[in-house]
């Protein structure tokens, strides 16, 4: 946790803020913070700064806070991630926060078991616990948009093509594709198949939305190592 | 596993392997092997190509090997990674090899806690396992080559200065550090710290021996994240 989250919930005076959970027990334990020790702070979707411990105990620290710097940017990405396996979901939503992905798409494949749309990490709160320790990691306040969408074709038929229209259009795809394209800061959506790649129908339904094939190397790499790289190689250094 | 790996001790006859650990149990349930089938294979180190199935039964398969194809290319890259904690250590090694790195060095650092140099998957067969995993996932034969060095200081003095001489020398590090280089197939020694960082006094030690300090961003990455993000942003597509 480089950076403590909290929000508008948090606020329990003018400029004060007053934690209990898991950031009262870091706070305790990792910062090991006294009274007027100072930690790092940042507002969900809005600016981080500095917060000054007023008071601490077994239960809950107070902190008065004094914000002033901006989040770093985000990459201006929609991802459309094929939902991997809950064990995976986990680290992924954090990576992808960490990263600064602006909006992302959570997807039905024909590669992806039915049994993981049942899982108890889809529910929007699991999704933002999971985000939010990415962001925490990245000293970042920006919320991802999350949207999940249990059908393939619809999606991609009713809604892709107004998603990529006017961005850089692209499909992480090992045949028959291009190469990766230079790094550029452009608006751009991009989809990444489950493990062992969307299958054919789906990379042609994808290519009619607008998005083009392209490939990072000959070598297959897991979804979670995929996200970084590709994203590494697609936006400059921010 | 998109291929599978044997070594010489595999071998029962002339281009004849028989294999019996998780390997058979992986042709037996998820590629569902019949006499015939024919599967990618490769040897450690050397030529991958297919593997026809001769015999199958509940306790081993027979596979007849003709092996033409080159293994992708590696990495021309040495990476000094800081001991992660055994955990991480498990995918970070899977992710090394499956990117293609050439060698790694596991160092001590300061912020590296003691006790992981305890851990059972630091015996060379453990480190062998993780990496063949990783091998497995890209499609690769190369096992990186990997040295564990529990003291800092005599391998940045004595060691590394001959390791990275003539080639491109890098250590990833947030602060007063220059924009991550252009992609590049040159030799590179790349440094990664721990979760925390290097201390002052490292990162000193690593420029005194060759190492330039680099960032990718303001974004704070955990190391798992940073290792795909660098080295997709340090070479080129393979």
């Amino acid at each position: 946790m480089n950076l403590i989250l909290f929000n508008e919930s948090d606020f329990c005076a003018h400029n004060r803020i007053c934690l209990r959970d898991r950031r009262h027990k870091h706070i305790v334990d990792i910062h090991k913070a006294q009274p007027d020790s100072s930690l790092r702070v940042g507002q969900i979707n809005g600016l981080s700064g500095t917060g000054q411990v007023i008071s601490i105990d077994d239960t809950q620290v107070t902190l008065e806070i004094s914000l002033t710097q901006a989040a770093p940017a985000q990459l201006p990405l929609t991802l459309l991630l094929a939902l991997p396996r809950p064990k995976m979901l986990k680290r992924i939503l954090q990576t992808i926060s960490t990263m600064g992905v602006k909006e992302l798409y959570l997807l039905h494949s024909y590669r992806v078991d039915k049994s993981y749309w049942s899982s108890p990490l889809l529910a929007e709160n699991a999704i933002n616990e999971q985000l939010q320790l990415g962001l925490e990691q990245a000293m970042d306040t920006h919320m991802p948009v999350v949207h999940v969408r249990k059908r393939f074709k619809p999606f991609v038929e009713d809604e892709l093509p107004a998603i990529c229209a006017n961005t850089r259009g692209l499909v992480a795809h090992p045949y028959y594709a291009i190469e990766c394209p230079e790094p550029g800061l452009c608006p751009t959506t991009l989809a990444i198949g489950p493990e062992g790649g969307f299958i054919p129908y789906e990379v042609e339904k994808l290519k009619q939305a607008g998005l083009t094939p392209f490939h990072v190397g000959q070598r297959i790499l897991r979804v979670e190592t995929a996200i970084p790289a590709i994203l590494s190689r697609l936006f400059p250094t921010l």
